[in-house]
Order: C-alpha cells, then sequence, then structure tokens
C-alpha cells in the first residue's frame, strides 16, 4: 500500500485479521508471520505462503531478464519458507499475462521457475491464467517440517538474544539502483566474463541479488533442526522495517551497531560508506535472514553454522528501549521503518551512472 | 489468453505441464484438474485451488458491488472445492491494490469475502498485500477429504454414463448482459423488494449468479461420499468449453440433447429461447456442476440427491464420436468449444435493454 494513503500495509493486515474468523485448531501459525502453518495431522504439518511479482513495481520488463524473473518469483516465496525453517515441495502459480507479452518472453520466465523449483526439489501441481493489463506473477508455496521440530517465526525473541543476519545487506537495492542507472544484466555477465575488477564483479553480484536472489532455506533449516534461534524472520522490505515488525511480533526492542552491519560491498564501491550503510539499513529485497540467537546457543550455533553465514548486528532489548541504532561515533538514535517503498524514491537516483 | 494468440489457454497449460518438474509420490491430482491433491500422511490429504478475479477481466468496479466482489472471488475457488468433492477449510489471499481504490471498497470486498467464508467454514491463514495498476484478487483455497473417499475428478467418465448438470445454465451470461446493458444490482434488490414479475425475478437471479455465484459444495460431497459420480467438474467458462474439457481428460465423448437443457428462465423470457440456449452452451461462469453417473448408480442418485440438482442432460459416448448435441428437430451437430470470452464479445450486446 503506497504512500499518501491513510492506512500502511501494516494497518491493512491487522484489520484483515479483525474482519476474518479467527484461526482453529489447525492452524498453529497464521496472517502476521512469513508463512502460515496448517497442523493436519499428529504427523503432517503444511506450511504455506504467497507473493506476488508485478510488473511495474517489483520489475520491469525490459530490465528483468525472464528467465530471472521466473526465478524470483520462485525465490521470495521459498524465502519465506527458509524463514520458518521449512522444506519447499510444491507450488501453485497463478500468471496475469498482457496482450502484448511475448511466447519467448513467457517461456523464459516459466523455465526460469523450472529450473529453480527442481533445484529445490519443488513441484509444480497447480495455477491459472488470466489476461491482465500488466504482467503479474503470483506463487503460492507449500512446504513441510518435520515433525516434532518447532518451527522459526518472529514470536520468540527475548532481551539478552543477539540478532543476526545471515549476509551482506543493500546489495539487491544497489542492483535496483544500478539498473535505474541503466546497467543491464547482460553487459554484467559479459564483463564478468572477462575477469573484472572487484567493483565488476561488485555491480554484478548486486544486480543478481536484485534479479533472482537466494534464498537460506539451508540455515533455515538448520536454525530449526538445532532450536538455535528464538525467532527468524526474511529481510523482504529492509532491515530497518523488518526489524521493526519482528520487534513488535515479539514484543521486545532492538539495539543495532551500525559498525557492525555488513555492508554490500559493491555499494561501498559504488556509493561511499554512508551511502551503503543507509542502504543496508533501508534497503529491500536482500533476501538474507534476520534471528535471534539466546547466548546458550550462541556456541552451537557457531560450531554448526558456516561463518559467513553469521553476522551478528546487535542486541534485542526491553521493548520500552524501543528500536535503536548505536552509530560509529558510539550515538545511540532512533531506527525509524524506513523500509523499501521510501526508500527507492528517495534514493535511487544517487545511484552509480553506466559508463 | 485472448483469441488472436496462437496459443490458447489449453496449450500454456501443456506447456507448462512439460516445462516444469512430473508429480511425486504425494501428488494424486495435478495440473489440468479443478484442483490438485496432496496425500501427506495415511491419513491426511489436502485439495488445493487458486483462482482470480481481475479488475477489466473478471469484473467492472463500477457496476459490482464489492461485497459480492468479495463473495465472488472465494466462491470461484469453492467451486473448484466442490467439483472435487472436498471441504474447504482454510484460504490464502493476495490483494493487487490499484491507488484509486478507495478504503470503503476494500473493507466491502474483505466483509463479503469474510461472511461467506464463515458460512463455509474457511479460515483465512495467510496472503499477501501489493500495490497494481488495476485490482486484483488472488485466492488460493485448501480442503481436506474424507480419507477413504475417492476424489470427483475429471477423469472417469465411461460410454453409457449420463451426464448431468445440477441447475439451469445461462445465468450468469444474462446477468453479465444485463449489466452491460445498463442495469445494476442496487435496482435489481429494490424491484425485488417489490414482490415484482417472475421476469423481474429472474433478472435479479441472473444478476446475482454472475455477481456472487452458489457453489454446489453439498452436492460435491454428496456425490463423492456415495462414489455416484464417475467423473465431474464446475462450470467455469461455459458447457461448451468445459464439456470438451472433461472429454479430453476422460478420453470419451458426448451427445448433449438441446430439448433437455435447463435454460435459466430469465434468459427464457428476456432473450427468447433461441438465444437462451446459445447462453446455456456457452455463456459461462455458472459454477453448476457438470457430471457423469453409470447406469448401475443412477437409482441410487435419485434416491441420495435431491431432484432440482439432476438435469441429466445427454450421454457419455465413444471418443471417436466426438461431442456432438442433438437439436431440437433430432439433428445431430458438432457441438464446438466456444466457452466464454468469444461468447461475450458476440452476444452480449444482444441483451436486453435497461427500462
Amino acid at each position: 500500500v503506497p504512500r499518501g494513503r491513510t492506512r500502511s500495509e501494516e494497518d491493512w493486515i491487522r484489520r484483515i485479521q479483525q474482519i476474518f474468523p479467527t484461526r482453529n485448531r489447525h492452524v498453529l501459525v497464521s496472517i502476521g508471520d512469513d508463512a502460515a502453518i496448517l497442523k493436519l495431522s499428529l504427523s503432517s504439518r503444511v506450511v504455506i505462503t504467497t507473493d506476488q511479482m508485478v510488473e511495474g513495481v517489483h520489475f520491469q520488463r525490459e530490465t528483468h531478464p525472464p528467465v530471472l524473473l521466473g526465478e524470483k518469483a520462485l525465490a521470495v516465496n521459498l524465502s519465506d519458507l527458509a524463514a520458518m525453517g521449512a522444506s519447499p515441495s510444491w507450488a501453485l502459480l497463478s500468471l496475469f499475462l498482457p496482450p502484448d507479452l511475448s511466447h519467448e518472453y513467457l517461456e523464459a520466465v516459466l523455465r526460469g521457475m523450472a529450473r529453480l523449483a527442481r533445484r529445490e526439489g519443488v513441484v509444480l501441481i497447480g495455477g491459472n491464467l488470466t489476461t491482465a493489463k500488466v504482467l503479474a506473477l503470483d506463487v503460492t508455496l507449500l512446504g513441510t517440517m518435520t515433525p516434532g521440530l518447532r518451527p522459526l517465526s518472529r514470536h520468540g525473541a527475548r532481551p539478552g538474544d543477539t540478532l543476526y543476519v545471515s549476509g551482506t545487506l543493500g546489495g539487491a537495492a544497489l542492483g535496483l539502483s544500478l539498473l535505474r542507472a541503466g546497467w543491464r544484466w547482460s553487459d554484467s555477465a559479459a564483463r564478468r566474463r572477462q575477469a573484472s575488477s572487484p567493483a565488476m564483479r561488485g555491480a554484478s553480484a548486486a544486480l543478481k541479488r536484485h534479479l533472482a536472489p537466494d534464498p537460506e532455506l539451508k540455515l533455515g533449516r538448520l536454525l530449526a533442526r538445532h532450536a538455535l534461534a528464538t525467532s527468524a524472520m526474511d529481510l523482504s522490505d529492509g532491515l530497518s522495517k523488518d526489524l521493526h515488525r519482528l520487534c513488535r511480533a515479539s514484543r521486545v526492542g532492538a539495539r543495532i551497531l551500525a559498525a557492525a552491519l555488513p555492508l554490500d560491498s559493491g555499494a561501498v564501491h559504488w556509493l561511499g560508506e554512508e551511502q551503503a550503510l543507509r542502504f543496508a539499513l533501508h534497503g529491500g529485497e536482500d533476501y538474507r535472514l534476520l534471528f535471534s540467537v539466546p547466548p546458550r546457543r550462541v556456541r552451537r550455533l557457531c560450531r554448526l553454522v558456516p561463518l559467513d553465514r553469521l553476522h551478528p548486528i546487535g542486541q534485542v532489548v526491553s521493548r520500552r528501549d524501543g528500536v535503536k541504532l548505536q552509530d560509529e561515533a558510539g550515538r545511540v538514535v532512533s531506527l525509524p521503518p524506513l523500509g523499501y517503498d521510501h526508500f527507492v524514491s528517495r534514493e535511487a537516483m544517487r545511484g552509480p551512472k553506466r559508463r
């Protein structure tokens, strides 16, 4: 829900929760988390999520290679299941097809999605087609939880827990800025083959992260299997906005250390540290996991999870202490939930120029 | 997928089946039926479907009362589960919201959907919101099958079976024609209160059938519970198109008797018998069930199913005899799958004028 309206996305989600019938005995997790969880029998639990990709909102047809678009439409859903510690299994695909869409583009979208589906063991079991003014893909993804495992959720963070993210932040926002500045994935792929500089590799990686992010399925399952995290979610709308959501769900606050944030190296190169920090805080679509780990689990965490997936960025604090950022000079300031939409409208034009 | 393209909706569905990984051991029914069925454990089966409502394609915002739009977006999915003999339980709702949509309209859409959800015992467990150029609702609906029951599907019709529809046909197409001719639901509701003529009641019923059809959940469950039908599907795109789909899935043909078709009485009144027959054959969105019953089950069928839901319309024949219509003069002609889209573009303008 865009700016200018009196109701935000959060407001509408709360309103929907009010309007619709409450959960029943089969519903373990419902509206408001990354995915819903149904307990269908003693032994079977189904985890379900849905996410849309809309032309002109989430992507531009001219700048998004169709194979990567198909991959991304599935990847953003895989990321939701990763955030629950679930294993993806089945998908439904609703397609909204504009009259001017070429067969070749749609074929490539489907092939990109099928390639990722195969890699992650996902079977497409249904869907629907309709005409529409703009191209949109709406994927519903179903997965399973190993029986007995407690799924990850946004609800369990406790003061004293350490907050982690699973990788660098701000890369997807840099990728989007690059596209807006005229860079194209095809150029970047060509440049990469020429064994180009770290800066070029950074730009390529950023483009890739925006165009088709990697969901953290292995990490999510590891966190759930070993009960390492008290809460988790995937970062789709930017750390600042998503952290507020996690804190609201867990009824806690957070203190983030700016110096600890794993900045995207491409963003640092192309935009400088200050802007890279803003991208890391407020840029969306990185699809890293944000999770909280209690002190007693940290040793085990470090033994079981590869260190490149473990970036401690701050602490969970009590709710009354709010959501704050400690900057590199030691000042503690409020961290507003700026998030993705607001951010791109302000910042994208300051991205690098095409060379 | 509209005319003018070289690939039809059917073509794309086949192409998607080719591109995507094949079914796995949990998938009992997959792409190409009204819903998919997953066997998750010995005792639990989940039935899943998804269907979209897109502004400008499936409805016009000005003529579709929002409460009925919300109801219909769920009803078309309930109808898919009815066609499998399943019981609906959980839904996800993806909303595509244009900037000019009023809060009041969206609130009413949600309330309409929630009312029907409550009535049918459906719990909303998740969804997603995005901005978009036009309003669209994409519902994913999950249901359950009683363990041990064989779900209905499009695949089991055999030559010699009798074909039934569960109610009159052509009403929804008349309703759409009335809307296009300037009739409004609010007028119709007002007229109905005045204890108006059968013609007015017919117009009101037709408007209602287009704006918010009744899914045949009870009938579907009854057919599945007592193993009465060899095949079933819901009529969303018009009898002629959907009958071809059922026949293709079952590898059979069909002989329909024009004189046996239960014409919508409003359509007969407003358009005459000839046009009412065309609406019954090719008009979409009636959301009746079409099902086939073997001779040995007919007696039981008539004992268990209310007679107003049982309209025999013809016979299943062998595949090589094709899909044919016997007209009232006894001539047997081929029945082309004209279906909904083609139909409205040719016929809608011949609907009744507003008075």
